[in-house]
């Protein structure tokens, strides 16, 4: 639980919610953040988040918090359970500062990073807080405190009750698994749940073939143009998780396959 | 009509417009902002209001421009009257500063805060000035001027012709009100015209009973949580604003309600 | 291929793409540019282009890119050929910097502006690359070389076989013009690709007609608000382009017309 003197470093605090930005929810975050740090530099990654959805939001963080400066505050707040017994969260990790609820949205930095965890005291912040709205009553105002230096424990004190979801690729019989999409990108890609490293573990085969409804697709392709425009094809997407996508096309609705769905993926003459 | 030094406190100008971000229409005001004052610090607080909707800006700009610091200047685009007679306006209130048109937009100022009016005088702006984009022509060089410090008098007037609305609740008969709903939020809750501050008033009665179409939500409860998923909830939203809620749903989808409609409280044993 | 110092310059980075915010692409780009340009000044101008749609993104940076001061950068990230062979392009005009691929988005500068032109050398960048992800991994890098004053000549060169598309009116027979719909914005306008310069080069007639389906609109009004609202009108847009309106409504979806689609222009008694 280390001091940090973050004006002199980076100052960033980013955001992400599945607040929409039209009730002015997140303008009154934002106006608590730069009252208490005016020097703060505050970075929308997204209030589009489908309301509620934890998943969604913890893929998402994952895709863009290491993109980021050491020193770097990561406000997530979707947070259905608010003003219920659901804790709030401070991690420190590689640097940076993730404050959120207890409810799974930092799943995916407790299976990939090294961390520690703090469960923020409510009480000790000494502001009244409502019931509905912890991103402006608790969440932002951890996030000043951070922000100005305080030490997490004058708020936090150790936790290791961690809520945590990561379903891995289910190996369903020989040469054939069962894969969840995890996420359905803007442009409807389907994003899987077996990643490069998954890939490389199984000696790297070139043949997989991956099957949708009636649809096959062959091999992993370099990007979405190495096919014809509207043809499907599979590749890997930034952070490194297969998917499958339609070239100029939207994969989910041609297919009818949201997040949560399973796609079939075989390897031919699989020798593991 | 004091002279502030904008760029010494705050620095900080907040959007809410009914624009998207799509066309590059708030992204012009942006330049222009920051091609007159490269200091200041832009906040996004909304481009989704509904086209035209003033009653939504209205209500929205009242849950985010208190959290903000002194000296911050809110501009509110939302202009369906641009280039006809309506008036351009600047208010001081709370030593901040609210630009925008006289439709409406700050009703709820008007009626809660201590405020003075100013008209803008746009030939005094001594810039060329479209007729169907004021935000970049008009409302953002004026940002500008007060940012940099000059007084008001020099491109405004006193002005007191200020257009308004506030709907109070309708006192039907004996312990029953028609309440409107105001606001409808992201997710789905309905916000009441009815404020703690109002129940105070009626002694607190904790027996109250809100009814939509056919369904009945007794109680006021302390957050969406307290009931269970997907179960009717009666709460105080974040602004202290009675709001019918589904738990982790959308109560705007399940009861087909929206701005406008009312609905019925009753208080049962009322002694008012 | 001049060096900038940017930091005392500006700092403004620009942000146009069609990546949505909710899957947390455009937070890696932002996330990028700040571990590199610490002291930049991120700003939003949209990031809902539809998907693929370089026409639209064209059409929308010449809204806004004008309104900003010298030494911008402007990032145009809509890239439905990432990772295939069209070109990464650079240009500088007016002092700004343009960053974006080689598929049209520049058009409008092409046609309208001074402007030199450079091809980016994506080896020369010395950074890991993925196929499908240019906006993190080349076109923020790039961003963040020119924000540090780093000569072009260094991971770019000069390139002229630059891809554009405008469109011009039709001269369809004597006195009758068809015109484009070049792009409909957020309120449903319908933007023709017929500028006041077009009109004056004509003589400025007063009294043209426009026909969509079955109904004509005449004359060319100041604003909106000239007409009973619900009533179709023309006007001249913000940029100076023709546009049909439905005050206080949305032409569009009145008659449903969209980008792409035609309207006919007549001149009554022409000389022309």
């Amino acid at each position: 639980m280390s001091k940090i003197a973050l004006p002199t470093t980076s100052g960033i605090i980013t955001l992400l919610t599945d607040f929409g930005t039209e009730d002015g929810y997140v303008g009154a975050m934002k106006g608590v953040i730069l009252s208490g740090l005016p020097n703060s530099k505050l970075v929308d990654i997204s209030h589009d988040i489908r309301p509620f959805d934890v998943h969604q939001a913890a893929f998402v963080l994952n895709n863009y918090s290491r993109n980021f400066p050491k020193s770097t505050i990561h406000l997530v707040v979707v947070d259905p359970g608010v003003g219920t017994k659901r804790e709030g969260l401070v991690l420190q990790s590689g640097g940076q500062y993730f404050i959120g609820p207890n409810n799974g949205v930092f799943s995916y930095i407790y299976r990939s990073r090294k961390y520690e965890a703090f469960r923020i005291q409510e009480k000790k912040l000494g502001t009244k807080i409502s019931h509905t709205f912890h991103g402006r009553d608790v969440f932002a105002p951890v996030a000043v405190r951070i922000g100005k230096g305080e030490p997490l424990k004058s708020f936090c004190n150790i936790f290791t009750n961690l809520y945590s979801f990561i379903e891995t690729p289910e190996d369903f019989k020989k040469g054939e698994y069962r894969l969840k999409i995890i996420h359905v990108d803007h442009f409807g890609n389907l994003i899987l749940n077996f990643t490069f490293e998954d890939w490389q573990n199984l000696g790297g085969p070139e043949d997989i073939k991956v099957q949708v409804n009636h649809s096959f697709v062959k091999g992993i392709k370099r990007t979405f143009g190495a096919v014809k425009e509207k043809e499907l094809v599979v590749t890997w997407d930034s952070q490194g998780y297969l998917q499958i996508a339609q070239n100029c096309g939207n994969a989910s609705q041609l297919l009818k396959k949201s997040a949560g769905n399973s796609v079939r993926m075989t390897i031919p003459k699989s020798e593991n």
